[in-house]
């Protein structure tokens, strides 16, 4: 028993946790005991950051305070977006110039020098971060396109708002920032997922705030984890594409042994909440443009998936992935922004588990089995 | 039970592994079954990279090509060196610096589109990393004095020698090529450590190498790893200031409840075997060199505080840390350089645990205990 291997640390335990709590048999989520819900249709992203960060969600007075405290903190030096020009010039892939950006900024956080264990500057270092996340993103993605990048505006843009301000160089629609700032909430936090569980892991040795958020925009990257939701979008528009009816498709994949992208997910067995509020969302977009047809595909592929092909016998139903692409396809966002986006919204709970290991911090150093040699000869060189 | 928390992992064993094999009750550690002890004598850093990697000591002929291909893959490109330029000129934590660089690699990856699971491309991505960090921080030492970076010589020179060379602009003396070298087989590999294991974390999202070793690079930074060989040093260094005894020095910090560095590892109950070897050749250097006061200060301090200050009681020997500093500070490298240079080595051990994660992967997706709420009713901002 000592010695039983956990694969993928499935069902182990590592940490208590205030931030989010998961029940994977009714589809429930919530952050701080409040419904993913609630939070997604009432709630805007910096509320979401603030109850995350600070226990509690914010009076009025705390949150304009906040809001205009990270809108302060946007703007990202010069030294940063020439790499992002280099990186853009040989295009690179977005989550990897991101993970190379975030990792730079620590060279001018004004608290370098402080260490993990005070908890307020560690808090403000990943503020810093989270603010300046989405201004790495549209920046990339104006260089990519041979454009110059944009300054922040200031506090007058919410923090959705902003960063589609950033990318266009257009004030958004309201139903834009809207959805946008619906699907940051949406990802703000997930229990101990791989990249949350990164960050923590790094933080555990006392490396510091930039340390660890570099090390969970490297695991998101991963197409296990946040690279699902460009794989999904990825496979709606080969499905778009085949010009067959997508119910066909799907049965044509399953018999040919594929794997069919945004279905699954270790703890939920039933539908992921946040893709039944996706789904709504991707609906009503698609109806409001007068352009359905992304939602109808995503949606009669996992109607037959789930009733008809047996995904539901077998605990698969869609996760948060299976919808997501289809709201940022339809607001405009190109594919390969979607996982960096996802990233812009999941910084918010990196640093809220950073700084939850670091309240009752101990080094992360599991085990393996060894199943080696223990003795062996050594053999000079040359009578090999 | 099966909501213990296990914090730390203390004793969870996460994956099965033929890399080294540690026996922390009698100071063992093996590398695919070889002792330490012999590798450190009689292989060099390059071998052991070979062995950990292709699971077999090489043959004279397989080392020469090996040596030979990573010798060719040391050149790093402008795009990088110029990124850590101005990283240079704000005065970034080495660790940090080399963390961004290595990140900003793999956007001149000649296979940066391989899948992960790819492991002959995955392990060449290694390869070229390991390659390139001693120039990355060869050359950032020498920005940091303000001098131009050199460019790397051929297979000529060992990875260790290159590195010296390339930090003094002298080829350097055997003993001191010799001696990095053998401190760079010694930390090459050491089981699941808090950075390996972070790289294997990433790993296992399907995120490629390069966010792996980011990963890993972001983790060593912190001050209960890697950091720990530059705070043994620091103390040293006041120890001398102080011109006290060294074991009045130790009496008093202890009385002071002062935590010395450099002494008790989770995994070892007695002396780590890599400081046995340390300390000899610390003392070795200061013989040779007429010097032998920080061989002596770190021999006084270890003999009071194991022998007389209760730490044999607890459990607390010295571990890999206490001597390397030591050893370092004699070949004349700078103390914020030391924990780089364990980076330097145990890149080695992160590419290897990434490859035996991708052999046999699964997402590391470990639970948190939900101790918050789980109901709150939500309250409009203009309520709270």
């Amino acid at each position: 028993m000592a010695d039983e291997v956990k694969k993928g640390l499935e069902g182990v335990v590592v940490a208590e946790s205030e931030l989010s709590y998961i029940d994977g048999d009714i589809g429930k989520l919530v952050y701080r005991g409040y419904a993913i819900e609630d939070l997604s249709a009432d709630a805007t992203y910096e509320e979401v950051l603030y109850l995350l960060w600070h226990g509690s969600l914010p009076t009025r007075e705390e949150l304009d305070t906040f809001s205009e405290t990270m809108a302060e903190e946007r703007a990202v030096d010069d030294y940063v977006l020439e790499a992002l020009a280099e990186l853009a010039a040989v295009d690179e892939a977005p989550m990897a110039a991101l993970r190379s950006a975030v990792s730079m900024l620590s060279a001018s956080d004004p608290e370098a020098e402080t260490e993990p264990q005070d908890l307020e500057a560690s808090l403000r270092k990943g503020r810093r971060i989270t603010a300046k996340v989405p201004t790495i993103l549209a920046a990339y993605q104006r260089l990519r396109d041979g454009e110059e990048p944009l300054e922040p505006k200031g506090a007058a843009l919410s923090h959705a708002g902003n960063f589609l301000y950033m990318l266009t160089g257009e004030e958004p629609e309201w139903v834009a920032e809207e959805t946008l700032d619906m699907a940051l909430t949406l990802h703000a936090d997930h229990g101990l997922n791989a990249s949350t569980f990164a960050s923590m892991v790094i933080a555990s040795t006392l490396a510091d705030t930039y340390a660890a958020v570099t090390g969970g925009v490297g695991a998101l990257s991963g197409s296990l984890h946040g690279g699902a939701n460009q794989d999904v979008m990825e496979t709606l528009i080969e499905v778009d594409r085949s010009a067959k009816d997508p119910v066909e498709w799907a049965k044509d994949a399953i018999d040919n042994g594929r794997k069919i992208p945004g279905f699954g997910h270790r703890v939920y067995n039933v539908k992921d909440p946040r893709a039944v509020i996706l789904e709504e969302k991707s609906r009503d977009l698609g109806d409001a443009s007068g352009e359905r047809k992304w939602y109808d595909h995503a949606n009669k592929i996992e109607t037959y998936l789930v009733e008809e092909a047996g995904f539901k016998e077998k605990g698969l139903a869609p996760n948060v992935d299976f919808y997501s692409g289809t709201v940022y396809y339809q607001l405009g966002i190109p594919v390969d922004m979607f996982t960096p986006i996802f990233a812009m919204s999941r910084v918010g709970g990196w640093v809220a588990h950073v700084l939850e290991q670091l309240e009752d911090n101990r080094i992360m150093r599991p085990r393996a089995k060894y199943t080696g040699e223990t003795e062996a000869d050594w053999v000079p060189i040359d009578e090999r």
